[in-house]
């Protein structure tokens, strides 16, 4: 008896840079695992709890989501056609002067209702009053990796408060839920902070997630100050002992790119593609930082930059931006593409093992996409039409930890009219800039 | 009596780069034109042949696609990966020597039913046997300034025929079809023949559409081939005596853009960001183009290169690589955006004083647009969503000269099942490329 049967799907396989799709497969998930993968009609139906019909669909692993600021969400559209230093000082950290831990708890729905729309299945999610967002993942039935934002003017005393949400949570909804500790940058934080943060970190068994080398002029910008990168002050301070998920290292030096090469704690990369671009932040060159080992995940950082919370975009922009920034069309192949939004993705997330490849003893997250629009036909390519061609609305189904969440582009966790009739109501306070005050000045 | 009521719709208006929605209105169409647009409740239904409620829903000009070659969804995702050079030589120009008359009726019907389910009204279409893309334009509903290509080996005797081609249609299908003549590329035609195509247009009172400076490369084999370049060519040709769309420019110089700006005859560049992208060809810097007052309008290109026929992509796209460009996130702003998506387009397309506006007195080409999405909640800048959130998904309803062609996402012109009915077994002869043979050798 299994739990779930997903029946006669077309399965993406994504190996070795090489993008496979085997049609007509049975998916039986146990538990919230994959059990088998087999020729459909092999396994007997009514040995499932649960039959779902993916005929004509392919199965692919639900996208993870590797750097963001969920509960954003909720101010989308209020920082538009500005400059970074602006769109801090003048937009976010205004608007979020305005906020209280229950909209987070609404927020985080509401960015989590957007993501399984779209196919997300797990999120790294850095913000603040992470309880309520644990509570948000916890209903929703995704997959979430939190860190609680901190800013070094608040005090060291917060790092002891965020490691102790970090291991109250840390294997939560049946280790769903993963925890890491959030030093917001090197800009907000100074080095003693960094360094009880990394020894924290050490001491609880947990990771680190932190924007760094954001652009190129803060690398400028510590250089001249203080004679050290970004990332040089980061590994000198303890950071890179733990696995690190780092946001977004566009302003890496090729020194930069050594040490972080040369670590032995995994490091990851979350790349924005949409935020990069909206907000004329650069690229890096994935193909040199793939070529030196260095783990390259999608995020769609918040909504606020990136307006949407949607990695099919994330992946397109990433293909077509690699394309454009290094004046090759051969760079960043479809393959590549969907390994990043896949096995890539995963490591970051640090769950190589487990999540971004649809295989037996694999967690279950699995979306089952629909390619029969128009704009798919003639089906000529399929990976083709996954990366330049998908929408967030062609994902029909999404299951995470074995659970359908999303049947049919219905929710089966999340209550959408809940949502929206509590957001609304919040929306005229969260806007206010004028007299909020601030939570933090941009000054790298 | 009116033909058309559309009720308490809110209407985007676009003007002097400023982007404003009227919210509850309604518009009046008579015939294939717009009556009056007022407060919701000022008219009486029943004066109307039909009513359509749009209410919760934006109204906008449908989209104008000023460079394409519709016909190419045929083969969309058939040329991944590869160079310009290599895409043509070794994809595109064998896969086109297998293209027969009646796959271009159905290859249209399949791009129109994509583009209608985009939100795209009118195209300026640039192919083969366009007798038959004007019929499929007749049943679709449609608007196209629809262009026969011409390659100059093919001889002089073309450019007559394509001319009675354009002669026979223009003004056809109820004045939405226009017509134009199509010389390829300044590296496909030799002088004798713009020149030629340039004093038959002048003749008939067409326009020319043609590619011109696709990339720096191509503008730097002109000047090294013959010292001039390919603007410079057409120049000196004629070509510019006519209105011309130039698809796409981007190789084009300061002395260029200095010819350009000069003209006395409209010329209108045609910008496709996503093919740009992905063949790695650049982008022009469309704020240098604007300062000059060259109109630039948005285009999707064929699908084997953009994979999709949809300006909702194109139009974000074109604001993000405008920003990243140009290392200004002020650039492209969102009324700019808009700017080029509606009016700019129809300037390009020819028709600025019927087309690209909703306002009294305009053809009614409308589309509207449902906001409810969970990725646009919650609606803090509708202007935004437009720009940085909208999927084609969204587009509910699509009015085109007066008549509504697809209604809450159904086809009401065209027939879904009898395109793909049609196109299916075409497929396997048309995807050939051994010993298809080859129509043209890319050597700029």
């Amino acid at each position: 008896m299994v739990d779930l049967l997903i029946r006669n799907a077309d399965v993406l396989q994504v190996e070795a840079e090489r993008a496979e799709l085997r049609s007509g497969r049975d998916i039986l998930v146990s538990g919230n695992r994959i059990k088998a993968i087999e020729p459909t009609g092999s396994s007997d139906p009514s040995h499932a709890k649960v039959v779902h019909d993916a005929a004509g669909q392919v199965a692919m692993p639900g996208f993870i989501n590797t750097h963001a600021h969920v509960p954003m969400a909720l101010w989308r559209g209020l920082g538009e056609d500005v400059n970074l230093e602006s769109w801090f000082n003048d937009y976010i950290w205004h608007l979020e002067a305005n906020l209280e831990p229950e909209d987070v708890y609404w927020g985080m729905q509401l960015g989590l209702l957007e993501m399984i729309e779209a196919g997300i299945t797990a999120v790294n999610d850095h913000y603040w009053h992470m309880e309520y967002a644990a509570r948000a993942v916890e209903k929703a039935g995704t997959r979430a990796l939190l860190g609680q934002a901190m800013f070094g003017e608040g005090g060291l005393s917060q790092i002891d408060e965020t490691a102790a949400f970090a291991q109250r949570w840390d294997g939560a909804a049946g280790g769903r839920i993963r925890t890491i500790l959030g030093p917001h940058a090197p800009y907000t934080c100074d080095d003693d902070f960094l360094r009880a943060s990394a020894a924290k970190a050490e001491q609880i068994g947990s990771g680190i997630h932190i924007h760094a080398a954001e652009t190129l002029s803060q690398t400028q910008a510590s250089l001249q100050r203080r004679g050290q990168t970004p990332i040089e002050v980061l590994n000198e301070c303890g950071i890179f002992n733990v696995p690190t998920v780092l946001a977004h290292a566009l302003g890496a030096t090729p020194g930069d790119l050594e040490i972080l090469a040369d670590l032995s704690a995994p490091v990851g990369i979350a790349h924005c593609p949409k935020t990069y671009a909206k907000l004329a932040m650069g690229f890096n060159n994935l193909v040199e930082l793939r070529a030196l080992g260095i783990a390259v995940g999608l995020g769609t950082d918040g909504a606020v930059s990136n307006n949407t919370l949607d990695l099919w975009e994330a992946m397109r922009l990433t293909a077509l931006g690699q394309k454009q920034l290094l004046g090759d069309a051969e760079q960043l192949s479809i393959p590549q593409a969907l390994t990043l939004a896949t096995r890539e993705s995963a490591r970051v997330y640090g769950q190589a093992d487990e999540l971004g490849d649809l295989a037996v003893g694999k967690l279950a997250d699995i979306i089952l996409v629909d390619l029969s629009g128009t704009h798919h036909f003639p089906l000529n390519n399929v990976a083709a039409s996954l990366v330049y061609n998908a929408r967030a609305s062609d994902v029909q189904t999404v299951i995470c930890d074995g659970r359908v969440i999303m049947r049919e582009r219905k929710h089966l966790t999340l209550d959408a009219d809940e949502i929206r009739a509590n957001v609304a109501p919040r929306m005229q306070r969260l806007r206010r800039r004028e007299k909020a005050g601030s939570i933090q000045t941009y000054r790298p």
